[in-house]
Parts: structure tokens; sequence; C-alpha cells
């Protein structure tokens, strides 16, 4: 019998002395002011229980997170016409690399690169102005997660806007090979946003909590996606949710997730548990350090891996 | 309750009368030759059960499927030493690029791409003779499989060495970075021969049943390899296991799996099952198109994708 | 004796009857509107002399060609200092791409590419305003070509503004890597105007007569650069004036020479002569088909190539 | 006057006093045992006098200055049809790279990085042998120079042989795309040798004479190619001849010119001079320092870049 209140206690302790935390993101000043001690854990099962350590109930960026509840939603909106713009192969390279879609006529690889997203953006627009899209994307958030407390952290979005050149430089791209309908001014003011959201990991664990359940939110009982919507994602965050650090991150660990720059991480065993972590600083692939390391020792402690046989 | 016999019959059926099969292989006779028609699937279950379909008796050329036990024997050899000369990332690219090998200073991508494998073959030498290096690769898959009518089909290795040359040419560019130890000759004469093994479906679902089962072969009742790593292989085979179709097949078929340009593929259900399947005809990223296919169908009718919540 | 006259006069007729003139450039309507029937040519020689036949007194869009100008003023007002941002080398690819911007970590190939060009026009502003640095660009090249009437297209610089998503990506990408310093809309406003300059091929020709005459302006008899300054751009244009067909030209013509996407194209022969052709349709490589083939009927007929043995 | 005697000793003390004279080449042992301390210049002129200075009269290893040679006598043989299987734009990559050659389907960039040297040797092959060929070969450059003394190194040639396995990759990697006709040990049989050819700066500059003469060998008075087609060898040495420093070296010399990783460079004044220089070490895109800073110098000294107005 898995005892998680003492495993989640017993790793934020262990991360707590982790010698190595990695190195906190520096490119923009709200970023680059969070605490490397800051670690938090939840665990929301599919029985309805949450366990949680650490700095579960504080709000960091969840930054690239977000890119799966865009894709949910976009997904929802356009179907899989939404595959016509978007691949779905791991990068083999950084997240944010141009050249891969030089070669490739301006469609991105897949949707958890930063490219990928913003075509996500520019397919959230439609025809609908930032704020509005903005504006639903926080209440989809917000549902999942029955938190209406969520909100979008205006600093962080401002700094992301005023130094994104490379993010800026993707959407021209992508844009002279006719991959955006929207300006790019409006489709990065949907992606710089969406971006800064902030969340607990008590709140990203209950908003993922679908992605556990087959597409269900247990908040609503309602379906969010379909089953095999929520297996697809699934699949793709193993995949390509780590960037070029995918393989690494299934070697190590073995469920699917999402990572973000801020430090945090979402995963999902299915079935059983939807799992956030958040630790500030990263590895060399961009990844949370402490939060990669904290998975991997939770998924040696309760067998969760999709690889391993299932535990009795 | 899943019931398997009709399934299998289901999909063979199914796949008989599929009017786009693909394109046989067409850069050695031997493969070319292959009639299109043809089509099996064994499901080797972790109760013991096998249950099969149209040609699972046929013996066919396993080619990168054979990749996968070279790792297992190379792992148990060499340990996790073995990654300091091969990575673990998704390629990003096709089978048979060298491109990467020229940034990345002649380290391969992966265990499953050709260079990888080369690598391997590298590894598994030794200081050993080529001869008694396929001598213990064959002696292993016969154990796995129970079975010792497992043969390296000549006429294959002979042509493979004939026509080779992209993959001499992987080999001596390695060679260049210092990442061989033996010479290119000695280390491609284990590598074609490797590739050349021919099995059937049969065969081959039982040979992989140890990664079902937490590195257990079910055979000898022994363990091949430890859970942790038979649960590392199967994360490869998911984030690597189909070239630059990885991503696709995870999206698709949500299995840890290993196709080869024979057409066959091996799939794991951890805990579950063990499933070849063999159809010659390839898709444009040269995995088995009815393979793809029939495996897609299979986990559409049992839920055994590991992206969804196990199946009650 | 070679006669100039009779050359420029016989090879416009043979321009005029040639078959295959190229595809002129469709990506903004006032280049796409040009006849591809257009032909001019005017050739300066180091006595003073100007022959000219066809077109050679209509305006064209100088395009690409203006970069020569460009490097010109910024290495007047910059020195060597401006190639610790701009590369020396052919690029090897194409005149948009940036690719090797990726890998060079922002750094421009050669000034002749449109992101080098981008970074002199950031050289070139300073801390000026862009409608200055324009009115100084403007003044530098009418008083090479001793003619006041040569003006800014409004409508192709308007067009290209709101077409040239490449080159913001381009400008950004830079931006990202700190090879920027000003903001990527006043680069762009530069360099987007500038491209827009309007020459005939008599004011191209006579503009360009400095890198005959190792720097030498014969209208004013001032040099306008060093003797080996003039040598090294004659030396770039060589081995960077045509993209990735640059060593086609070469070796077909034997010129240092810079083509536009106008389809113009000036020519330098050191102490004899300086060229300009004009002819809309572009071959593969994005440079002036006819205007290539001009110049390398007018090298057969001179000897003026370079790597020829000087005429007697 | 030039009085190219002064100038010449000059240089060669200057060089013998330069405190930075690169890295002898450390790939083979009987490469890496060369001396950096020796120089060696050789010019000759139209008029058929030498002038030399240092280590003229040493022989070293001409290396890749050898692939003017073999491309001479490759389009004697076969004419343009050469350049359906080779282009001619410069790499814009190091001079054994691998990458070009993926996304080109085994068409090398040029004949004077070694893929083009190879396909070049496979052409000389034709259906002779190879000792038939470098017989051939050693000929035709002997009598170039005028000097029977001229020989192969056969230790560089097995030194080569037992460590190119980049070149056996470029090989295989070209044989596999179908641009080679014969083995791929057949081919590399002839460029191994080739490349070990020794010469003296003398003989060197002897040989390469009829570049500057419009095809002319000055010893024989015979023609050894066309007009035309000396000016295109020069023009692929002025734009490909220095590897990924081509540019560069174009903008600090202005000289067609071919460099050899044994430290020699022949360098081409059309209808002036043909001049030789060697130092072992080389900068870091593997062209000889001192060889190139010599150049440099002496085209200072003697106005003789193609760039400049011809000297009065």
């Amino acid at each position: 019998m898995i005892d998680l209140s003492n495993i989640v206690a017993d790793i934020a302790a262990e991360m707590a002395a982790a010698p190595d935390r990695g190195e906190v993101a520096s490119y923009i000043p709200p970023l680059a002011a969070i605490d490397p001690a800051r670690f938090g854990m939840a665990i929301v099962t599919s029985d309805g229980e949450c366990y949680e350590a650490g700095d579960a109930g504080s709000p960091f960026s969840i930054q690239s997170v977000s890119k799966v509840f865009g894709l949910t939603m976009a997904l929802g909106q356009h179907g899989e016409a939404l595959w016509r713009r978007i691949g779905r192969e791991p990068s083999g390279s950084a997240f944010n690399s141009i050249v891969q879609l030089e070669s490739e006529h301006g469609i991105p690889r897949n949707p958890f690169i930063n490219a990928g997203a913003i075509v996500v953006a520019d397919l959230l627009l439609g025809r609908s102005e930032p704020g509005e899209v903005l504006g639903e994307v926080l209440r989809f958030v917000r549902t999942l997660a029955g938190d209406d407390a969520i909100f979008i952290d205006d600093t962080v979005a401002e700094a992301e806007r005023a130094t994104g050149f490379r993010n800026v430089a993707l959407a021209n791209y992508m844009k002279a090979f006719g991959n955006l309908n929207n300006s790019v001014d409006r489709v990065l003011g949907v992606y710089f946003n969406q971006c800064a959201i902030a969340m607990t990991c008590r709140q990203l664990a209950q908003a993922g909590a679908y992605l556990m359940l087959g597409g269900r939110n247990p908040e609503t009982d309602r379906n969010v996606v379909s089953v095999q919507r929520a297996r697809r994602i699934n699949a793709l965050m193993m995949t390509c949710g780590h960037y070029d650090g995918s393989g690494e991150f299934a070697f190590r660990v073995g469920l699917p997730a999402k990572s973000g720059v801020g430090g945090g991480i979402l995963a999902i065993v299915p079935g059983t548990a939807s799992i956030a972590v958040w630790s500030p600083g990263l590895n060399d692939r961009g990844n949370s350090q402490l939060g990669s390391l904290a998975l991997e020792r939770l998924v040696q402690r309760t067998g969760w891996s999709v690889f391993d046989p299932p535990a009795c």
C-alpha cells in the first residue's frame, strides 16, 4: 500500500537538502528574482485526495505548462484540423530553435515548443480580440482547477513582451510562411499573457486532473475532452513535453509531463494521479532540476511509471 | 472482458482488405521480393497465452527490431556506462541521418537509430570475434523466445553488406570521432548479421515478453534485466522506436514499440502483453503501414494505451 | 581594340531576343508589376566614358545592390570594428536563411545577405533618427552618381514593410542575441527604405565607379574610401554578392558584383569599368537571369574577367 | 618598379620572426613531425623568372593543393559533364563536413572540399587501375613543373589511409547516393596518394604557371587547358580554395588560391605570377597561418590583388 502522505513529505525533505538546485531562469527580472530554495509538490489522485508538501500553496509562473491548456482548448475549437498547421514529432532541438522551421516551411514540430504554441495562440484567437481570448483561457484554467483565484501575472507578461525577441522572430518567420492568420502582435499578446499565468502546485495538479481521468474533470464531472484526445495529449507530453530533454525525462521518470521555464512540471499518471511540482532552478535543458528529480523519486517509490507493470 | 481471439482475428481480416499497404523496402533484393499481401500478428499475454492471426508463423527479417535485443545485451555487459557513448533523445531526423553526428561529435542520439545500434554492436564486440558475438546474440534471442529455430538469414546479411554504404559511412564517421573501438569491418559484421535475424511474429512476441514483465522472461522465469532497466528500454522504445515517426506512433498507438524496415513491429503493454505484428509495406517514415494501423486498432479495442486510464 | 559601343548594343539586342527571361519577383506588387521585357545596361569606363543600351535610363528598384553603398558608409563611420558584428564568409545558403544565425549566435555571415545588411543599418543608425540616416544614404548615393534625381520609391518601401516578415524575423533573432542596438522597427525603417532606392543603370554604374578606381569617385575626384577598403568591398562582392549563386557567378562572369531582387546587378572591373545591368526576371537563385547572361557575354568579348590575364 | 627579389627576401625575414605560427596538423605523424619554423616562398613570373626565399627548395606534402591538378585533369577528360556530379558554390562549412551532402543528395558543393575531390578521383579512375591513374597524375604534375623529381610520399599516403575515417565516411555516403562509380577503396586509393604528393615551393609555383597564363604551360609552351577553363579554375580557387576561410582569404589577399593541410598555398596572379608558399602551422580554418600572411604582405607591396586597379 502506497502511503502518499509520507512519500510526498520525504521527497520534499530530500529536495530541501539537495545540493545542486540548477539555475533559476534569468532572462526576465520577475523570474530571476525567485528564491532557488523554493520547492512545492501536490498530487491529486483519482479518488479526489490531494497530497502536498513544501510550497504547494505558492503561486508561480507556469510558463510553458500553459501550452497543455492552450492545446486542449484549441483542439476543442478546431479538432484534428489543428494538425495541418502543427506537427506531432519531437523537435530534436532547443525549445526556441528556428532552424527546423526553415526546412519544414513554417510548420512547427509540435505544439509544445514555442513555435507550436504560438500557432495554437493564433488558432485560439480566430477573429476574437486578444483580451477576450485571454479571458477564455483564464476561465478555462479556473474551471479546471475549481479555483477562481488563478491570475495572470502582468509583471511577467510585460517583461516577456519587452525581451521576447526570439518569440517575435519565430512568429514573424511563421507569418512569412503563411502559418499565422492574425498579426504577430495580436498572437503574441495572447501567447505572452498565457505563459504568465500564475498557479500553485495545488491548483495545477487539480487543473491537470482531466488528463488522468480520460478527459473528465472531477470538479465538474464533465468531459473536458474525449478519452481519445486526453490520451493523445498525454502522448504528446511524453514525447515532446521537455523540449530536447524529453527522451531523458521519459527514461528517468516515464510519465507524460510538461515543464515550464518557471520551474513547474505537470505530470500525469493515467487513471491514478495528476502531479504538479515546482522548483525554480533549471537543468541544462531548461527543465526544473529538482522537479525532475522529485518525480523520478516519486515514480521509484510508487511504481507509477507507465513503462512499469502496474503496481499491485 | 476483452476477447483477444476475436479482436486479433478481426484486425487480421481488416488488414487483409486494406487498400493502402505502403511500399515494401526495395534497397536489397531479399526484402524487395516479399509479397506485400503478407500480414501476421501475435500477442503473448502476461498469463502466458498466445493469440495470433494471419502469417504469425512465417519468419521475416526483424531488422531494426533487433536493436532492442542488442541494447538489452549491451546494458547487461556494460551497464550505465553505455550512455557515455550513446544519447537518449529522439533524433528529430531520419533513421540514417548523419547530420546530427557532426554537430554532436560522433555521439548518436539514441540506441535505436542506425548509428546508435552500430555503437551498441561495438560494445557487444568488445575484444571478441564477430562470429562469437553473433552466436551470443542468437543464443540470447533463442532463449528469450524459447525457440532454437531462430536463424540469421545469410542472404539478407550479405545483401546489406553489399549495399550498406550509408551504414559504412556512419560507422566511419563515428570512428573518426573515436566512438568505435573496433574496426568498422568487424563492427558492421555484427551489425549487418544481427539485423538479418529472421523471426516469426510468435517468436518475436515471446522474445519481447520480458519487457512486459519488468524484466522477467516467462520461459525461464529468470530476470533478463532489472525492473528499472526494462522500464527504461520501454521508455526509449516510446520516444525513439519509430525514427522520425516516433511522435506520431505515440500519438496514435501509445505503446513503447520498435519497428524494422522488414515490416515488423514489437510493441509492449507493460504488465499485460507483448505484441508482434508484421506487414512488409512501409509508410513514408519507414515503419510498417499496416503494422502501425493494426496496433492502433488493437489499442482502440483493448484500451491498452499507456496514456489511457487502465481498462477495468 | 575593344569597341564597347558595338558590344553593348549587340548584347542588348541578344537579350531582347532571349527566350528564357526568368521570373519577375512576385512578393510585392510594385515589383511584380514590372515588365519582364525590360533590359538596360550601362558601362562607365576609367576614362569617364559611358556606354549604354536598352532601358539604361529607366529607374528600377536597386534593392540589395544598395547593400554595397550601406556597407561603404558604415565602414567609413565604424572602420574595421564593423567586423566584430558581421562575418566575411559566403553563407552557403539562401539570402534570407535564418539557420546560420542560430549556430553562429546572431552574427550574420557577411554584409550582403539580408541579416548582414540589417546589422549594417543598425550601425548606420547609431543614435540618429531613421529619417536623418536615410537622408544621408540618399545624399551619399546622389553624390556618388552625380545626380540629385535619385529617389526612394515609397510604394516599394511600404510594400516591403507590409510583407517583410522574414526580415522582421531575422532582425528580432539578432536582437535576441544582442547584435542590434536599436529597436527592430527603427533598424528596419532604414533597411526597407534603403532597399527601395530607385536608380537607372546609368546612375548605378556611375555610383559604383569608386570601386573601379581604388576608392576615388571620378565625379568629385575625392576618395570615398581607401584603396584597401575598395579592394576589400570588391572581394566581398566576389565571394558573397550573389547569395548562394556567388560561386556560379564567379565561375561564369569572374567579376566582383552585387545583385538585387529588382533585377539589377552592379559589376566592377578594377581599373577599367563600372557596369550596371538591369532585367527584372530572376533565376532560381534570385539573381537577374539576363543580367547575369549579359555580363557573361560582355566578359567573353572584352576579356575583363579578373581571372584572365589582362587583355592586350 | 616592383623589386621582387627584395620583397620576397623581406617577407621571408618577417615570417622567420613571426611570433604566432599557428598549429601544425597533428592527425598523422608524418605531418605532426614537421618543424613549425619552416617557411618557403617561390614566385614564377610571366616572363619566366623565379624568385624564391627560405625553404623554397624543400619538398612538403601538398595535400589539398593537389585538388587543383586533379580537377584540371578531370575537366580535360570529362569536360563540363563533370559539373553534373559536383557543384560550384562555396560550402559555408568545414572542409570535411558531411552535413551538406545529406541535404544535397550526395552532390558535393565544389571540387575543392574533400567530398568534391573524391568525386574527381572517381572520374579520373574511370575504368583504369588506381596505380595507372596515379602514374598519370604524377606525370601530369611533373610535366607542369618540368621536374621529374616530384614524388608521392608513401609514408604520408599510408598514414592518411590508416586514419582517414572521415574521408571513408564521405566516400561511402556519396556511394550511397550513387555519386561514385568505382568502389570506395579504389577511389580513396587514388585520393590518398594524390594528396601525398610532395613538392617544393619552386616546383609548385612552376606547376601552377598555366593558371597564370590562360592555360598555357610555359615549360612546354602548350595549352594544358583552354583560356576559359583556366579562368574558371581560378574562379573556383577564389570562392572555394580555402574551405570556410575562403571569404576571409579573398578579403585579405584577393587572389585565386588553394591551400593544403600540409601548410602549402598555391596562388595565382592572372597574367603576372604563380606563387607557392609553405609554412606548416595552420590557422583555425586549417589554412597556413604564415602562408596567408606572407601572401597578404606580398599583395600589399605589389598591388597584385585582382580587386585592385592594375599597378602601373
